[in-house]
């Protein structure tokens, strides 16, 4: 029976996976984590909206009846094209096929020492860090005597202007102004400075611009700082120097860069500056047709010659793709030669009453694209019953303010 | 205005400021966590039934709306009783009233350095830590080629017949036998072991032996075995003895002892051997009226001159007492005397279908049990919206089997 083999188990790699549940042949799922996680959401267990178990489901589980697909929880060191063989970090796994879809990473665009000062979101663990350095800097605030520490403690600043630092821009604001509002009895943390850095000329600029200028307004409506056009040109433990001014702060939050994992040195293939594999359009590699690459480690061009986006949908699409390429190369049939993306649209929210959506030429704004932007990412939540369980507390957030996951979990409080 | 500085918001710490709220006083609550934890619930996190953030809440948004009540983030080092001072590790701060509530902590009884090997369970990262070596046991099991090996990974032991320990080994159990079943390839979970270890007699030595038996039979039933009258005499990474038979194992979890936190120290006051502070009929220090040590730190006899037993409502009820002690004599009247437990009665759980219940002379044990017991305890939660949440929650794993915070976080797989 043939071996498929497919690393990682994000929206590329689950969405291939699920495709191949009922193709005659031995897929294996290899993951670093036990779960797979629903990322457009993981800001909101960095800031205390939701736990992280509403928002991360074991693969195993999720995969549990597919009886030909067994799951490994292991790390990639290195691929063998030539033997068609992974190297993991336990033992060497054969395969047939490959798909790798193992995402990316946080980029620091050569200043990788600022990843402990200024830590990004891509895990469960980094968000419950995130988390543990958000409600600290509050608790050590009360605590200290000294103005200028204080002021410091209450300083927050996210670099980068896409949707995950809007997204968090917004909640921390939200969190500090109303949320935390009451509950300290030496601080008013609604005098805490929330700042949006953001080195090009606008926010989202994925976007149409007049959404761009929506959802700055709408940050600043929330009492955030906007810095455009501002690069970060240092980071330390005491703050950042942003376009020559220093910010004293102790929380600064990365949502600035990515780069794709180390495909580029495991498949010794052409990367673009991202660190993307470039692929052929039926999204396999140059040296071996047995072998994909999918989702934010790929650089796939969409009909107009632009990539396309690195986000949850077109990852789907390209698993889905590419598992059934596989299945009927298999089964002996003739195989689609080239994927096409379907673009459904962007979404971006900006605290909890605003959000913008572009769907092709149609533009949106405001409550009731933030409506929309909750029901659809119910609606795509994979796993259950967390739908349920997330409307309720949503619903329930929504009347209170409130934030049910509060915890200082983990690490020193010193941390 | 007079100062009533509370040590510990665990039950007792807690309902002592929830009473002091309209006292015309200067509250401040110092505990080194920022949340209240629900310590029954506890076992249903480190065997991911629960979430964390659904059983602890920050203790600042509990007390928010007191308006003379303030909440330090911060961590006892001592006291002197002499200038009526608490030492903290950031500050100190003098008190008027002092009501010492700090619980207790794992006790192994001299051989403290088996703390690492087998972890207890007191706090949200102890219980998110067992949660990571149970998950993490079975994850290796899957990779292992070694057979031995393999049987040690999917050998569990717990070391203690008290409630916790039977609740952790039977919900343990159902784990391994029916959530996990179906999500291994290589491994078969329901051969899984489970020990339940216990030095003496009985389980739950604190209800009627009929009661104990029942508890062991249906522990037996879920495949839990049982061991009566075996100390454990040694303990390490390999594994454990106990009574002279060697247990080769990955996972063992402390449920055997406890010991109160450091107050004969701090107040340098007698204890008995348990480290609790022998208290005056009022719950006061013998060297100081105004200071009154509450919960598992304090010996309290009962009626018959029986120990009060160090469960929720036994602190709850002294917290309130001792609250009602200082408000009175702040407003100089005339306080109580002498604190009178009331019993409501021991709960403990076996599974998800069993339990046992004593209310005084009145026994009940099985199923009907088990739902008294799951209502008792989310009539009893403190915070909103979680008995909702819980409740949802547990109906769903009760009609699925499924456990849906089977996530491993933090540190490393290899852990």
């Amino acid at each position: 029976m043939p071996r498929i083999l497919i690393l990682g188990a994000g929206f590329g790699g689950l969405f291939a996976a699920k495709k191949l549940a009922r193709v005659d042949a031995d897929v294996i799922v290899v993951d670093r984590h036990n779960y797979h996680l629903f990322q457009p959401l993981l800001y909101q267990v960095a800031t205390a909206g939701l736990p992280p178990s509403d928002i991360a489901w074991p693969i195993r589980s999720i995969l549990s009846r597919q009886k030909n697909t067994s799951v490994l929880l292991d790390e990639v060191v290195d691929i063998d094209v030539g033997r068609r063989e992974v190297i993991l970090q336990n033992e060497s796994v054969a395969f047939d096929y490959l798909i790798v879809a193992t995402g990316s990473t946080h980029s620091y665009f050569g200043h990788e020492d600022w990843a402990t000062i200024a830590p990004g979101l891509k895990s469960i663990d980094d968000a419950t860090h995130i988390r543990r350095r958000i409600l600290t800097a509050f608790e050590r605030a009360e605590m200290t005597e000294n103005d200028e520490e204080k002021k410091r403690l209450l300083r927050f600043v996210i670099v980068g202007g896409g949707p995950t630092g809007v997204e968090l821009a917004g909640t921390i604001a939200e969190l500090a102004h109303h949320t935390l509002a009451a509950d300290f009895r030496r601080i008013d943390p609604r005098s805490a400075t929330i700042t949006l850095v953001e080195a090009g000329p606008r926010l989202l600029p994925h976007l149409h611009e007049s959404l761009s200028d929506y959802a700055r307004q709408s940050l600043q409506r929330l009492g955030v700082e906007v810095r455009l056009g501002t690069p970060v040109s240092h980071c330390d433990e005491e703050g950042v120097t942003i376009d020559g001014d220093r910010i004293a702060t102790a929380t600064v939050i990365w949502a600035a860069g990515v780069a794709a994992s180390p495909v580029g040195r495991w498949l010794d293939e052409e990367i673009d500056n991202a660190g993307r594999i470039i692929v052929r359009p039926d999204l396999s590699i140059s040296s071996d047709r047995n072998i994909f690459v999918i989702g934010d480690a790929a650089l796939v061009r969409g009909a107009a010659g632009a990539p396309v986006p690195g986000i949850a949908p077109a990852a789907k699409q390209q698993g889905r793709f590419v598992a059934d390429v596989i299945a009927k190369r298999i089964a002996g049939k003739p195989a689609a030669q080239t994927f096409h993306y379907r673009h459904a649209g962007h979404l971006a929210t900006i605290g909890r009453r605003s959000a913008v959506i572009e769907f092709s030429h149609y533009k949106m704004k405001g409550w009731l694209a933030w409506w929309i932007w909750g029901i659809a990412h119910i609606y795509f939540l994979v796993g259950v019953p967390s739908p349920l369980l997330i409307s309720i507390r949503w619903l329930w957030e929504y009347i209170t303010y409130g934030r049910g996951a509060r915890l200082i979990t983990g690490g020193e409080q010193s941390d």
